[in-house]
């Protein structure tokens, strides 16, 4: 199939915070997304940009059920088209993955990157898609200088730990025992409200 | 005990080097560090710093053990004066703990921090100071906009587990699942090789 992969644009953020929803569905989380592709476009297209974010489009240039059908066979054409037709650009491509992605540090290894989000429609997985996603943001932070990609991966979701674990990935929490934890709510609002003062 | 926590400074490095290593030990993975105090101040300390960190200090205006004694009564002291006599400043405080961190980002709530490292030297646990780091980057990262702090912590680490979950820390590997996972070395350099050309 012809799949592009290119680095997000700040006209693609309706498209991908769609897609944010629609992997918040997938993991069985979707009243937890806050955020808004107004908030998207702030936060990653801006002079510090607090993620970076590489998309994959496929062609759709007429929106027709047999052109769309001529590139994927084996998908529920309609359902698709009802899909596609929000997401068709201007140029006649579709975004149909993403991967989202920001830049960490290890105190251990230096600069290092966190992919936040893999993301690919369900109508187009299978295809080699999430592969190309997560292959270009190694290379990118690659490039950049990072020793490490890491990520997280819920522990239902063999699909993602094997492409994962295929590609060399080590399980961290299995390995060495981490544990993530989090603060947010009021929990964080207290833990704060408890700092020492000057 | 008479405990300051400041913003790190370039020239802390060599001492935040030094409790890098220390951590690495009691995490029982020395071997794993590989960057030197030259690469925090770089990574840290320029326009873009890929890190923040608090540094936290107590006074020890005359390094003499009757004095450290007087401070801090429980630790041995011989131990301590000579971990000591290299972590006085010309100012006369010797930085004790550190907490280092960054800023992330998460497609369901926005800004976010991290957590990188949080530590204490041995002769000065007890006493708040972990507690008060910890609280002073909420605030920090609170007044940032951040909805959440996240940090990892390895499963026989039952104190520093303690401190976060008694302080409202949701262990996401227990409730959700959550599993961190890795590429670096040989499998990311393979992994960033194989990205789709254009």
């Amino acid at each position: 199939m012809d799949v592009k992969l290119r680095a997000a644009r700040k006209e693609d953020c309706r498209e991908i915070s769609r897609m944010v929803m629609e992997l918040a569905v997938f993991d069985k989380m979707p009243d937890q997304v806050k955020i808004s592709h107004e908030e998207l476009e702030r936060d990653g297209f801006c002079q510090n940009p607090l993620f970076e974010c590489i998309v994959a489009e496929v062609p759709e240039e007429h929106q027709s059920r047999g052109r769309v059908s001529f590139l994927m066979p084996h998908f529920q054409s309609t359902d698709l088209c009802s899909t596609l037709s929000s997401a068709v650009s201007l140029s006649g491509f579709a975004v149909v993955g993403y991967a989202l992605y920001f830049y960490t540090y290890s105190t251990w290894k230096g600069p290092s990157a966190y992919l936040e989000d893999l993301y690919v429609m369900p109508e187009f997985r299978g295809k080699g898609i999430g592969k190309g996603l997560l292959s270009k943001v190694a290379e990118v932070v690659k490039k950049k200088g990072c020793a490490r990609l890491q990520l997280s991966v819920l522990e239902w979701n063999t699909n993602a730990q094997n492409l994962y674990t295929s590609k060399g990935a080590q399980d961290l929490t299995v390995s060495e025992g981490w544990h993530a934890m989090r603060f947010e709510g009021q929990h964080l609002d207290n833990l704060a409200g408890e700092a020492p003062k000057e």
